[in-house]
């Protein structure tokens, strides 16, 4: 937790009050925050501020803003990736929000487990959401969207995303063409299940406005190709 | 498990056999192969095979080569880290591995927890270098260095592994100077723990010929952060 996420209604007075008990569990734990010490804090959509410690209670920690900071920008990029186990899902909407993607889509696809739309996790996005920004120094969430559904959602929703402009990459490990690097552009990137895309998706996707690219010849697990593709895309920023 | 990895050991007759329970499991109950089936099978240390299974039981699966495939470049990067928490190194040293990095250095520091080197899992990176290698379909194991005391590391041994042709960069929020994309030349890259390296340890390190570099304002986890900035570094592959 590198900033402490509060809600704009917890913000309305000239002294606010961190409640929460996971946040009060760390300042008090890991941190062990103590008055006169300063604290940096995100006000949920809003603006960053360094804030002062005036008074640390077992149930309550109370704070004052010195001065506004800034809050990092997103980078220019919507993710979309197959829906992956409920263990990886965790910590890839962490990683994807920490490093700044813009939107988030979840979708389905022809190696996905249909339970895996089951799992509770799903309930927890927010949550992840939050972790994700307190981790980054980030305020704004991005969109996070589902399909379940592969061929609508290819067919009807992903070529209004794509623009002349915004081109939109698939990973994937047979094709020549590789990723490009450094770009100074918004796109779109797209990852595939455990086992990849078939055939017929990674077809239906090109046909669809998608470029297949690929990011070499090792096989990258999801939640790890997240990572170094956007670090590969966005090298300069 | 995107290859299955045999000591050199099992391959010395014309008909190799599976025998290890892990990859047995794998076998059987993911993939479910049956004879006839083709598999890609690597020799530790050696090359690349795509192989026919010829007989399949509970306890064995035997197989012959076909025809041999190539074995991934590594790339050229030496990843100095912090000892990172025991949960957490499992993922790295996996990550590390998957992603074709040469040479992996432990590195005690300020903010590592001493208990962090007790941990039974140092007992386990033979295996997580195994399961790296047999995701990213590698038969090359890195190697693995632990080194407990940070300034005879830094002073003595880290000055012998940086040259003019393989630079040393080590990620660092507060500099202006950004780490490079994109190159096409060998570097290490230094990852510090949770908190960061203190002062002291960023000093010591650009004393000895590290540059600090920045990967933006965005704090990013120790096991995203090494796959983020290798895309970044080595977009180009």
């Amino acid at each position: 937790m590198n900033i402490v996420l509060l809600d704009p209604r917890q913000t309305q007075s000239e002294t606010w009050t961190i409640t929460s008990k996971r946040q009060l569990e760390h300042l008090h734990n890991h941190v062990e925050v103590q008055v006169g010490d300063t604290l940096k804090v995100g006000i949920r959509e809003g603006k960053r501020y360094l804030t002062e410690i005036v008074n640390v209670s077992e149930n309550a920690i109370e704070i004052q803003q010195i001065e506004q900071q800034g809050v990092p920008a997103k980078l220019p990029v919507t993710l979309i990736v197959a829906m992956p186990r409920p263990k990886v899902l965790r910590r890839l909407i962490m990683d994807a929000v920490t490093l700044g993607v813009e939107k988030i889509i979840l979708l389905h696809s022809y190696r996905v487990d249909k339970s895996y739309w089951q799992t509770p996790f799903l309930q927890q996005l927010e949550h992840y959401v939050t972790l994700g920004l307190e981790q980054a120094g980030d305020t704004i969430a991005p969109q996070i969207e589902q399909h379940k559904r592969f061929k609508p959602f290819v067919e009807d929703i992903l070529p209004t995303l794509i623009t002349q402009e915004k081109p939109a990459f698939v990973a994937h490990p047979y094709v020549t063409a590789k990723m490009p690097c450094a770009i100074n552009h918004a796109c779109t990137i797209i990852i595939g299940p455990e086992g990849g895309f078939i055939p017929y998706e990674i077809d239906l996707l090109v046909k669809n406005g998608c470029q297949a690219v690929s990011l070499g010849s090792r096989i990258i697990r999801t939640e790890t190709v997240i990572a170094y593709a956007l670090g590969r895309l966005f090298g300069t920023t």
